[in-house]
């Protein structure tokens, strides 16, 4: 593993928030830094200059979508997942862990891996360390995942006997591992018990990762017991690498996740709620089908700049809605991506300039 | 009716094809001309900014969608329709007539208009010719058609009551017009019959429209009827005023209109193909669904300058409809609308330089 690609700088400091920049193959990553979720080598609904219109400078997919559909070695022919989609800046995968466990069908693990149904034909495949990793490297992304087990988070003896399972995958996956120009990044589990993600954070920060994950968290625990962990996971874990919280981007969370020392975020909520007609704003959601807005002349959020506020009424979003255009969904996912993508970069001022307590409490206290 | 707004200057005559420019109150329209068709006041799945950067002048918007739905007071009150889409560019409305006697149900045809049924909640309605120009001046696009009966083509004695009720209509649409900032076209009419398509053609081009449009073909009959009707109805039409051939849009279908005098052109077919994975080309088309194109790392054409050829392959595309995602569809609705708008560019530049027959033959001798 050459290091050097995937240099962290961190410019600053503000209480426990950071602002850095992380070096790697396909350019630098501001941090902190919200990533759109493009499950199958595509962000729903929108092409890759959409995406750097609206200032998104990650992108993640998924392993075991794109394992299943159209296939890694497929993926691997046409030059990787940069080239396949045409997103040219860094670019993410996950290990396909949490997707066995979550959507795959007749899931059987043991020590050694996953035995699983794809959710699509319900043909049987089998994940391991050592596969995840093969795969991630047919993908070939800048960031990639060690292979974890995402347990439920509130039972304490499956969770721990995930969490050493998952101890012993990331050292696995460590030594699966080839390819230089890929940041394999391992992910503390633990569930909600302090003492396991302090556990995990040890174990897993002691393998010499170039970053760490924070995984099983916003999947259905308490928002104070996921502020926890991440305080707990977070006091242990080097500062001088990236940290990175699995799966999470509502605005009052990227807040949260960002003063507790977060860098990176992920999460589907943006892309799925413009799809089902809901609007997030930095003062909480909006549902554009409600009548209320069908001869209201004025956009989303008379502040935002995306290009969807810049140019449509909220009357004309509705109507494309309730005429079930495809198009209401495109113009929505802009404007949602953008609020998480543009919070990011706003956070990442405020804490160069020293203020970003201020600008949390700030926009927290006027959500609705 | 303020003619001088509309004036039709025409630069170029190759054999009977024209190259011309209509000037109209959102700028001058370059013919011949394609014009993609924005039915519910969207181009399915794209963007006004991704239209323009096809090539698009002119889209086509459909009265009785948008009187059913949001309803013409609501596209009025929000600045009528160039506004409420944001396409700041020339725009057409059709009459409502087409869709009235293809889409609505139960319709009641008497000499002063239709009765029929929404399509979509099955609510009462009723058009006269009055009522499609008043629909029309709330919308305000530029060019704006009569109210026609657009009958089966094939039965005489149907075709022949439903040309005379369109001339009549014809004439109401001219004196309820109003807005001088809008261009009435007369349609004429006539089903396969050359000497109703020619009775018709002089009565509509004795009226006095700004410009002529040919109706109710391409509804199901012969091309060499269409063809024949082209040609008898182009033989009547005066050469100074812009001719338009409503619904009709596949690459040898413009090039035999263009040949034959046809300046504006509009289907949906280009992007109801592209969201069931057909790609338009100009040797024909391509079934992006099929497995032969999995591995191909190609684009759809590599001739052609479009950003979905300029950026992805065959195996993308394929993979998008194979997870059916909807970027598929917008994808391949840049291919297909491109296919077209530059046929027309392509067309037009060869008028200019005297050698249309040699383009289109060349084109129409390759296609598969």
């Amino acid at each position: 593993m050459q290091r050097d690609l995937f240099t962290f700088d961190l410019e600053a400091v503000d209480g426990k928030a950071r602002a850095g920049i992380f070096h790697t193959p396909h350019g630098d990553l501001e941090t902190p830094v919200f990533a759109p979720v493009g499950t199958q080598a595509t962000v729903k609904t929108l092409t890759p200059v959409q995406l750097e219109e609206l200032g998104a400078t990650l992108v993640l997919s998924n392993t075991y979508h794109l394992y299943l559909r159209p296939g890694a070695d497929l993926v691997a022919e046409m030059g990787g997942l940069h080239r396949f989609m045409q997103w040219p800046h860094p670019m993410l995968t996950d290990s396909g862990g949490f997707q066995v466990f979550s959507l795959a069908e007749m899931r059987k693990v043991d020590e050694d891996g996953v035995t699983f149904k794809s959710h699509i034909d319900g043909s049987t495949h089998r994940f391991t360390p050592e596969k995840a990793v093969e795969i991630q490297e047919q993908l070939g992304a800048d960031i990639i995942m060690a292979f974890d087990e995402c347990s439920e988070p509130h039972d304490r003896a499956y969770v721990e006997r995930a969490m050493h399972r998952t101890h012993a995958w990331a050292e696995r996956c460590l030594r699966a591992h080839k390819r230089t120009d890929q940041a394999l990044f391992g992910i503390v589990q633990g569930g909600i018990f302090p003492d396991l993600r302090e556990n995990s954070a040890r174990v897993i920060s002691g393998m010499g990762f170039p970053g760490h994950a924070i995984g099983g968290l916003s999947v259905g625990e308490e928002k104070n017991d996921m502020y926890a962990m991440i305080e707990v996971v977070n006091a242990v874990l080097p500062v001088e690498k990236p940290r990175y919280l699995m799966g999470v981007g509502t605005v009052e969370d990227l807040l949260n996740g960002i003063a507790r020392g977060i860098d990176i975020f992920d999460c589907v909520l943006p892309t799925r709620l413009a799809r089902h007609q809901s609007a997030m704003t930095r003062r909480g959601r909006l549902n554009l089908l409600n009548v209320a807005h069908a001869r209201n002349p004025h956009p989303i959020d008379e502040t935002c700049r995306c290009y969807t506020c810049r140019t449509f009424t909220r009357a004309y979003l509705r109507h494309l809605i309730v005429a079930k255009e495809m198009l209401a969904g495109t113009l929505i996912s802009i404007h949602n991506l953008y609020t998480l993508v543009e919070l990011a970069k706003d956070a990442r001022r405020a804490i160069q300039q020293g203020c970003f307590t201020d600008f949390a409490e700030n926009i927290l206290s006027q959500m609705e």
